[in-house]
């Protein structure tokens, strides 16, 4: 069984694993008592998502292993799916993977045979963050169906906004996208963000990812806080009960001001505590056993 | 006790070796309950060789310390002797050391007094990968008396084709060497590679290593297939009971077809199988403990 | 509760700490059975400190992450405080940290609840190396009262220099320091090397870091060996009992002789073990549990 993009899961499988991942918030104990071996296989640099899968494959009683892509033999031309292979013959018991390349997975899953857990491909998806924004939503609204969301920022390189888009709507939700124009995606409900701020009940902001794109970007930093960051200002506009989201790492008086970070509207710290519980829950999910 | 290089070895010791690999190969469990810390000391990228012994550390029940040799005191100049006697004042178990340079060990012996094991010394000996290779032959012919074999590439620079047709020599195999004359190695059978392919047991091939010789090498990667790489045609020609082994990482379509990587005379990825039940077989070996 | 400086703590503390370090040498187990999680997270490079902290772990049944600067979100502009609240909201036990800004622990202490261990912070402190040489002093001594130590090196840029010149001081020991006359940091009782090493019981060696100060320093390695340098010529002006130390990795023959390194009186491959030895010291008092 692999997990490679929400697409693949029926709703009630999506609520299930939500259902587990917050067995686990409670205090669910499994134990694979060092018998199981997972390999973490980060092509791309990752902080937050590859320690936190770390943390619950570690919390599971796994043991981890950690390939360090820029110390490897793909610095002498070998493709990923030898790579992968080559973990797969070792007998690692499930492969988490981040790779630049959208549906990098495609030419991997016809033969390998232990479980995938996608970490993050290219611009495409990124299905344990988007489970973890579903978990942090449902924590504090208990549903999903009849609220409104924003998502700011580079939505067409964003693959935590392409994959969170497509299955809020599906939830039930009514999903608007804002942010710079010339990031602006066909057919994801552009808003001005002042628009639409007062109205939602989550505010996803983005990274803005200054280091991929100095040129194509047109504001500096200080213009893009002024238009589209969440200052306290704009926080003050918020409905009561809405929350404030982000996928992390951020920046600073960006996309975000300093103040607001930790504000009480935020949940951004709360996401990443959420984080370890879904890759919890995937990983026994994958694993397929109970002990 | 150390694992240095296969001539220290008797032929007796060298088949109870690998008789103790195909054991963990059947199942044998050997659980040192987290008691033993083995460091990998890479100082050399590696994916296949590092990650498995660190695979067959931890499925016996050892711990494992990765040594990022690029995020360390090397940076301050520090001697590898004294990197490696401080790995033993800390009191780890083993060390699995690859370095640059040809007989590393020599200068380690005499004052570090925990197990080593060589993972590969320049272009010098490479134990644990001719005893998997030895392993995958003697699986799949019972025997190795009588048996023929070519290896083809780079010889003079391969740590693998050194150790290899030494110690195939020894245990009763013909051993012939084939690849660009700039690579032949005096003493060590050169023949023609279309002349023998018909007639020997084992094709061993080499990976063509462009990244370090980009300027002594004559062929391009399309000349190199040509002359000497295993394309479908080539292995039409091979005896039925015939296979093909790679030590790898392999460049496809340069020393070996890309639909030959995978086909039913192929073993490379067998070889990476049983690569962690030959390490699994020296670390127990060398912890020296029954448990 | 936190270990960011010896300041912080009393007389019988540090001694407390000094009397768990050697009932650990002495074969004291604690085993936490793999449900802690250490998070190692190293921003600057070291082999010494980082792996000592991950054996210490180890040998105390935790786990343990090792952070990856170079390979990180850091790469992405996230702030230190950021990059440590995240890895203690995916619920790791206590932090290992290391930066190059003095007292970067001030930005973190107030908002992260879960134990720091400072393992050197730019120049200022360093005190699990202060304790291990603090472990290896009064296991020669038995005492400290009255003991003369001259420090020698670059004083200015060593957080050991001023980590240990304030503590040995208090501990009643008299503390000298020498060196190049660009390095000499006023207070600190500069002396002439060579007028005060037949008067001490602990030379503590600097290394030189040639690859920080290229511009800065005057001295070439053999002008630095042949004024600052401990050669076999004098050691033999050395007291009877006198030892000589070194926090290491040193350079060979800069400021230490070839020879001299596991001479009688050296002391250095004794504090990388006693090392492993405070550090479980200092996580198990942090962790705060007796099992």
């Amino acid at each position: 069984m692999n997990v490679l993009k929400l697409e693949d899961f029926t709703t009630q499988e999506i609520n299930e694993i939500l259902d587990l991942a917050e067995e686990f918030k409670n205090g669910k104990k499994v134990d694979y008592q060092g018998k199981k071996i997972i390999a973490n296989l980060f092509f791309e640099p990752s902080t937050r998502t590859h320690y936190s899968f770390d943390t619950a494959a570690l919390r599971l009683g796994c043991r981890t292993q950690n390939f360090d892509a820029g110390n490897s033999s793909l610095k002498k031309g070998e493709t990923l799916y030898d790579t992968v292979k080559t973990f797969e013959m070792f007998g690692v018991d499930a492969l988490v993977i981040r790779h630049t390349e959208n549906e990098y997975y495609k030419q991997l899953v016809n033969n390998i045979h232990i479980p995938i857990l996608n970490a993050g491909d290219g611009t495409g998806n990124h299905p344990s963050q988007s489970l973890l924004d579903l978990l942090t939503i449902r924590q504090e609204f208990g549903k999903f169906q009849g609220l409104k969301a924003v998502i700011v920022g580079d939505i067409r390189h964003s693959r935590v906004a392409h994959t969170n888009f497509k299955i809020m709507q599906r939830l039930g939700m009514t999903v608007y996208t804002s942010g710079p124009l010339e990031y602006k995606e066909e057919g994801y409900n552009y808003v001005e963000f002042d628009d639409i701020i007062d109205k939602v009940d989550v505010v996803m902001l983005l990274r803005v990812q200054h280091e991929r794109h100095e040129e194509e970007m047109k504001e500096t930093k200080q213009q893009y806080h002024q238009q589209f960051g969440l200052s306290s200002s704009r926080v003050k506009g918020m409905k009561d009960q809405a929350i404030i989201m982000h996928p992390a790492p951020f920046n600073r008086n960006v996309e975000i001001a300093d103040d607001v970070v930790e504000c009480n509207k935020s949940r951004i710290f709360k996401q990443v505590q959420n984080g370890v519980y879904i890759r919890m829950a995937l990983l026994h999910m994958v694993l397929g056993e109970n002990v």
